[in-house]
């Protein structure tokens, strides 16, 4: 077996065979295909395409090109969730701690943030002391007795994933439905995971821009889960608009801690409620997701699921006075309301663009070595349909300097789109996919 | 300006611009780009094309990545010939001196052969001491003094090319219409060419397997010849069964000799005959390809085209008695005739596969750096439309062992199909395109 034959067939719109993707993928991980013959396999997968089984195929090469953990030792039913990444989403701080009073253990690896997506480890990296690289022995031992574990990607685990990232990253073969399936998708896989809530986001803040792509993306992920012998369930979901009101790392963590004491903003509330109440269907806890919601309910009214997430911060050497104490958390230095220029109906709040002006603050990263700032961000006060008066404040800038509030007042104003009529407010979901 | 968004404006289906272009092969050819994102281009520009504008960027870029020659010092109008590679095809070694004896000076840098093409140098160097890597100032001194050069590429000419193509080797991206006429009339251009005919070969035994493909690839070679600001002829030559009777690098070189005489099969030097007419067309030594035609005979008839290839072989070191006597060039120890197994009218005589055989003979290499032995080879005593008795010889092997012997007889009967049914032959040329 040759690497540029499996490249040629690949060109040439033919099906790859098990043996064929194994060879490339393990031979790639192994630094015997170089780089520039895995540039040109990815350049002909995103343009050629791959079907569901060849996708299959590519994610457990990928999972086989590591360790795969085996976490029934330590819980009944590895249940794991992915969201593909938005702006102002929090999510898995508020869902998982709930899922976990609710009597379901989660493990969940996440990883950084690029672009104008936030990620899960640099915001709970807010809390002072809370670690994230844990090593695998440590992942198992607080699953079994926290029940909750929020660390980075281990390096041990899809190796071959890591590498064929970075590298999609400079190639221009990021946007392509097959190789994003599989990335997610072998990174769970080898995780342990059994089941898996897939949260699919959609829109102008979403890396799918079109239901019909999120569509396509969520139903292979579901298809690919069931041919690999896991069950999946797909929710599509709203990224026009940023989720919540707080975009930026500490603001989201203190957000998430309204919610878990049973406020937060009403969408936000409702998104984590939904993704809760299927993961605990998912995960055989609940019978349904209609029972799923009456048990999340529960454990955000009785102070449980908070409690969880207070163990999961001690738990990973986090200072919990701050999360007891929200106040204390880092905080931007210059805040500054936002006036609304006119009056109108809010037509759009344009995720991508409000995540983007969030990383000029300092919130994100343009690149993976950049710094973060854990302080700064963007509270976003209105949603699409909302009616507005001038001066109104539509956004709150936390900056680090007046030169980087100036650049986010003139670029938020960009983000909104005004009318004079009435508009319909967005909706949360789209839609969810399950097996058929 | 970044690679990478020059990768994914091709990838989505976008023109690049001349700017863009030259930014990514400078940077490719300087190391700045890596091969992994070249890689990444090449495929994308296989599967999504590149138009005539385009092509012709990529044509100067990668021109202007080395030296361009000046032939004006030396040659009142610099001519050039390209053949797109095939079996039997030692077209350059008869039509060369025939021009240069008709007045037209003519400097050619020529590639060795690979896979089961032949290449020009490897036949010339058949012919003991002669020297192809002439330095740029020998070769221009070569081309006032004799009027005729037959060297090899110069390194210094068209680097991104030499780069390009050894990356598109191992990545599938071979293949592509717009790379192909832009590696060709680079180093054609790059060379100082000013007026070029372009020898397209199509069917079995060339790298245009199709008609449309071959058309394709003249059409837009004329083209951005035009848009270059040089003029181009292009011939469609049938590559379906080998030019000629033999294959293999002394054999071409006596076959040649034999044409230069007055003599050769009927086909090659008819082909010979067309070609070298078109160029002196073209090079404005004759009036039109007629006139040309009458030249080339007058050449061949009164030995002055023989007179010119001597000179050659004497001014590159070559040892002129072997051309004068060729039974002293290299020869195998082993000959022997494969008889006809029955009767019959002959359908094919497939060129890739008689190429391949003579591969395997050692006459050619399967590998850039795998030696060659100038001895061997394969005539060829049938065409398509012949009628062949059982027992009539129907190739002549020359090996340097009997197992090569052996191996050479199974695949070669391969090559054939008979048929009870008188069979039309195949034409020399299917068509001339020319700038409209």
């Amino acid at each position: 077996m040759r690497a540029v034959d499996i490249i040629i067939k690949k060109r040439d719109h033919q099906r790859l065979t098990e043996a064929e993707i194994d060879y490339f993928i393990q031979g790639y991980a192994a630094g015997e295909i170089p780089d520039y013959q895995a540039a040109a396999w990815a350049m002909a997968v995103l343009l050629n395409g791959m079907d569901a089984e060849e996708t299959t195929h590519l994610i457990m090469a990928m999972a086989r090109s590591g360790e795969i953990l085996d976490l029934s030792q330590v819980v009944p039913l590895a249940v794991d969730k992915h969201s593909t990444g938005g702006v102002g989403d929090k999510t898995t701080l508020v869902v998982e701690p709930v899922v976990a009073a609710c009597g379901l253990p989660v493990g969940k690896m996440s990883g950084r943030g690029l672009g104008f997506t936030g990620g899960t480890l640099d915001k709970m990296e807010s809390i002072p002391g809370f670690r994230t690289n844990l090593e695998i022995d440590e992942f198992m031992a607080q699953l079994k007795d926290v029940g909750l574990v929020l660390a980075g990607q281990s390096k041990a685990l899809a190796p071959a994933d890591g590498k064929l990232y970075a590298l999609r990253d400079v190639t221009g073969t990021v946007q392509s439905i097959p190789l994003i399936a599989s990335s997610i998708m072998s990174k769970k896989i080898a995780a342990g995971a059994q089941a898996i809530l897939l949260d699919v986001k959609v829109g102008l803040g979403a890396f799918m821009q079109t239901m019909e792509d999120a569509r396509q993306l969520a139903e292979l992920m579901v298809a690919v889960a069931g041919k690999a012998g896991r069950r999946a369930v797909a929710l599509l979901s709203d990224m026009n608009q940023p989720l919540g009101e707080a975009v930026g790392n500490a603001l989201e963590v203190k957000e998430a801690i309204d919610t878990l004491h049973g406020g937060g903003p009403a969408d936000f509330r409702e998104h984590c409620t939904v993704v809760a109440a299927h993961l605990l269907a998912l995960g055989q806890v609940a019978n349904n997701p209609g029972h799923g919601r009456q048990l999340v309910e529960q454990a955000l009214s009785d102070d449980s699921a908070w409690e969880k997430f207070r163990q999961l911060v001690t738990a990973q050497g986090g200072d919990v006075s701050t999360v007891d104490d929200p106040s204390r958390l880092p905080a931007a230095s210059l805040v500054e309301p936002l006036p609304s220029p006119h009056a109108g109906w809010i037509a759009q709040v344009h995720a991508r663009l409000v995540g983007e002006a969030a990383v000029v603050l300092g919130a994100g990263r343009a690149r993976l070595e950049d710094p973060i700032d854990h302080g700064v961000g963007i509270l976003v006060h209105t949603k699409v349909g909302d009616h507005v008066e001038k001066g109104q404040p539509l956004f709150t800038i936390h900056a680090a300097s007046q030169e980087k509030l100036d650049e986010a007042r003139r670029s938020l104003l960009d983000t909104l789109l005004f009318s004079d009529e009435p508009v319909d407010p967005l909706p949360l979901f789209y839609g969810e996919i399950s097996e058929a």
